[in-house]
């Protein structure tokens, strides 16, 4: 972005190149100059400790709203599909016993005389003879053993397998939705570590793959949050990016320990578990991906709080000593980790 | 894009290395240098002061076309997918009534005869019934009280009930195509603001997501499009990236006040309301993210024009003091703004 | 791509660090540094003026194949994706008409005496009972007043009613992909034109955006090929990437011109026209965007050859006149070029 | 990703300025620059020469998995998308008469003399006429020549004409999601050839679209992982990334030879065939393109062991030279090679 101010002297006529003075007295502010190289993550620097954590474990977002319109709240295909399979699908038989009673209903006031082949009877019997009558006709089976006559019940019944039809295609989008929707079913360990590597100490947690689609060209961010405070000692929060010693692989097929060395360039350089605790710190990870089997880009979101990060452990290998001949993972051991002393 | 002049000269068979100065005299060209650094949105230069906005509130653009071709004007699908849901509705509701009813006049001219099981009456009553039997026909319902015979009746019932399983396979389409559509709900403030921002001054907007899903990535361009005069007078239109102090963000939880800070370096330095209106100035928003649900990109446009921009003011904060042990957020003060003296 | 060789030389067990001159003999080869830099589209350097052009007009490439397996060129959800509307609605009536034709045999083999209801005449009248039979049980309209019975005839009905629904979904899917199938609706210029721009003289050519959904961020490539001679007299085809005064917009709402200048960089530096026809020159163009209804990447491709170029000729512009208090553009005037005398 | 560690030195409240050296005793690390410069593709160090390759020819992984858990090894949308057209056409039959024989049994249990039409005989009649009534309400056919009465199988009929539009709509999505899926049918020549190349050799290795839709903006990365020994003796795996002499191509309508020139940067040179083969080295390919039809990302994978790697051979030319008058490709030559000197 090779910003050039070129243009706006020589634009006389709109005149603005007189007056310069109005507006701002310094020629460059190194404040702002700061301002831009501070990190935020959208979370912005009000955020104060009296609040629970930023982001939750299963990836979502501890910002609620009031006032916000009826409309913007309900958000159906969003719910639709987001929604559990049980929920959905008691759903949809709710919606399919509602509507079949509303036409039940419609076709007694219309006047059950009106339904060909409807056994006579009393007025129970009639309701469900009505009732299974609108469901023979919503889902388009229309066996025939009862049948519409008169203006307004053969109206009626048109107008209901018309919604059918329009229902079943609702359903149809919806399932599609549901299934087709991109997720990645990353595992993100229960906790993370801190633990030595290589010469120097890191901070690290593992992910694996849960499914057996693949991922492809996964790519991660950490980010470290806490709270610090300004000259005139009001709290604020700040991000700091955290350098990961390998922040994408072209290939996801095993187990994935994430690597932040701890050298003099890292913000937890020199840090001891109180204080990690005492500045409300929170790992914030965010992770893309391609999913191979639809190439449609995933993300997963988690966090570590500081009461989440091990001391002095490490990771234990998730090779299957058992199984020969093929490289073999054993998922069980996902979470587990062993005590190690760390680099001083 | 490392471009090597290489090949030509050795080209002798094609000619192209002799009569070199046929095209061009001059050998590198600062009108043409300067030209490649000049910013344009895809407007050009000539759209001028008697014109509308160029960007509507909505995010359309203030161009039209005469001569345009029926088809490419109709642009059915287009149409279908971004037209209202009360509109799509009756639309889809009113291409029922009418295929059925010209159904109804083909099994009439059929003979009614052959639609065994239709109440003989008079021609009000069998048109009703052959309606009645073309919706049957159409939704694949079939009751069968009345039903088809003779070579060209059952002919047509045939073709009607082919074409109402199409028309469901494109309504069923359609739907997923309305409700999967990625729209990036972001409300922009109602007006932007000239105010203070650390020690020198910003003009700033503010930005929410109004929907449930959650929005990642988030991108924000801001350019200033305002009129300028030629050395020979003539009136042109020109295009300015503001810098902004954070372009991009991670996550979008919460709400976001977009900041051009007005330094040395700005095109609005040491300019006053007035030239501002004078030189039609128009600010240009353009918004990128991905929508975390589907994975998909989403945009949104807007913009401000001179009018709209308040002076010595700021945003208030949003969020709600009444609710604690919860970041939360008033949607009702999201337009609100209080004044506020300018830096000088 | 920072590539350092520095493990081979300690893997002393695999023997790579030993007779380290098998394979290459020159430490460095100036003549691959030459072919890295080397500009190639994928068309490779061999196909020469014996051949039609490269890019057909409507985007697709001039290149077959002999010997490819059956299935590998039938293709054919890209076929019955791709194919005109007319074809396709054609080819769902055939396979209609052919499946019911199908069915009808069979249940005729079956014994017609199974379809209970079937009016008892002729084969003729039989066949067409048996069809339209058919056509209730494809469809899933099922009046009922014909009705199999028996073991085999009842089975037949059971399975083509499975088959329906099957060919239905298929339909289904079929109409959504070609309704939803993201192009760009880019109409490029008749001719390029080789006119005067600023100080020089430039290659240019015109698009415009004929459908009413909104293109963003769009790009262009445009590359010149022609053919040149070896050093040893063999013709070979070279490619080079153009350099644009403007290669991408954001916003794409009315007509854009495409501007080469011709400077002393530029491949066509004092080029003659028959010079060019000469080479057997060919302007390649790709252009891509997204479309903003549904956030898709689109593409478009085009060529222009030699003698689609015209010289000494500018763009008309297309603002029309006639209508006042908009910009509006006259589709009518896209391709109009008028006279104009080249920069000397 | 300038990262600056600028803001924790003033975090006083928080405490992290004191006791600087807790965690790490060295400045910088060179163990930890080393590492962070290292090749690596997601399948880690470990992996040894016991196990097979590591992706197999077809593209797939060779890492397993125990203890997964039942619903994460299912995965059933991936399965029922990418398994072969037989088998899922096997499903969907079986799947049908599944339902089908279920929903019999409970007619029968409700009691066959509510199924009013059903012809009266024997248990095995019976069930058939149960089979096909339900056959007739899942596909919602229903003729009505059999038809419920009574509360429960009235109520099971309609509960099944409701599963029978589910089903539907499931079949609909997975037929239009095995369609739509985006695959790159590009085959990769059977074995890769090390020759002559320029004035070097080069390892190379041949690819072509195979289907009719176009692939376009094609990228491929080619990586060495072989296995080597640390300074103790133990073995591990490594990877380089082959720098192509050509990794990208804006246009795929032809054949594409990929060439890794061996000069003295790749970690090929001064190897030979039996050093290869010692350190159970494993070409991984890894192919990117944009499907033009849909505009989509696609993926291709494969491998080449040393045994799969061909010495001082060099591809076939494919332009047929039967054909005259278009830039046609023979198929059937492929995969064929000629011998040739290398280089020395």
């Amino acid at each position: 972005m090779n910003f050039k101010r070129t243009g706006i002297g020589s634009a006389t006529k709109s005149g603005l190149s007189s007056g310069k003075r109005t507006l701002a007295s310094h020629r460059n502010s190194t404040l702002v100059e700061q301002e831009e190289k501070r990190q935020d993550l959208g979370f912005g620097t009000r955020i104060n400790s009296s609040y629970a954590r930023l982001i939750n474990k299963d990836g979502s977002f501890n910002v609620s709203r009031v006032h916000a319109s009826f409309w913007h709240r309900l958000n159906l295909y969003h719910r639709l599909i987001t929604m559990s399979w049980p929920k959905f699908l008691l759903l949809v038989f709710a919606a399919y016993m509602t509507v079949n009673a509303i036409f039940s209903i419609l076709y007694l006031l219309a006047g059950p005389e009106y339904l060909k082949g409807l056994p006579e009877s009393n007025t129970g019997n009639r309701f469900w003879g009505a009732f299974f009558f609108s469901a023979q006709t919503l889902t388009t089976v229309g066996y025939g053993h009862v049948s519409p006559s008169g203006y307004l019940t053969s109206a009626i019944a048109a107008f209901e397998s018309m919604i059918g039809l329009l229902a079943f295609a609702l359903a149809t989008g919806l399932l599609y939705g549901r299934f087709s929707r991109p997720i990645a079913h990353v595992r993100f360990s229960r906790n993370a570590v801190f633990g030595p590597y290589l010469d120097v100490n890191a901070w690290m947690f593992r992910i694996i793959n849960q499914r057996s689609n693949q991922l492809i060209d996964v790519e991660v961010e950490v980010s470290l949050s806490q709270l610090e405070t300004k000259p005139d000692g009001t709290p604020f929060r700040r991000y700091y990016l955290l350098k990961l010693e390998r922040s994408k692989v072209n290939f996801f097929p095993a187990n994935w320990t994430l690597v932040h060395p701890i050298t003099e360039s890292s913000p937890l350089y020199g840090c001891t578990p109180e204080q990690l605790e005492e500045s409300d710190a929170e790992f914030l990870i965010l992770l893309r991906a391609v999913d191979d089997t639809f190439s449609q880009m995933v993300h997963a979101r988690t966090s570590y709080r500081a009461d989440e990060v091990l001391w002095g452990r490490k990771f234990r290998s998730m090779v299957d000593s058992k199984t020969s001949g093929n490289y073999s993972l054993d998922m069980d051991t996902f979470d587990d980790t062993s005590e190690v002393p760390l680099n001083s």
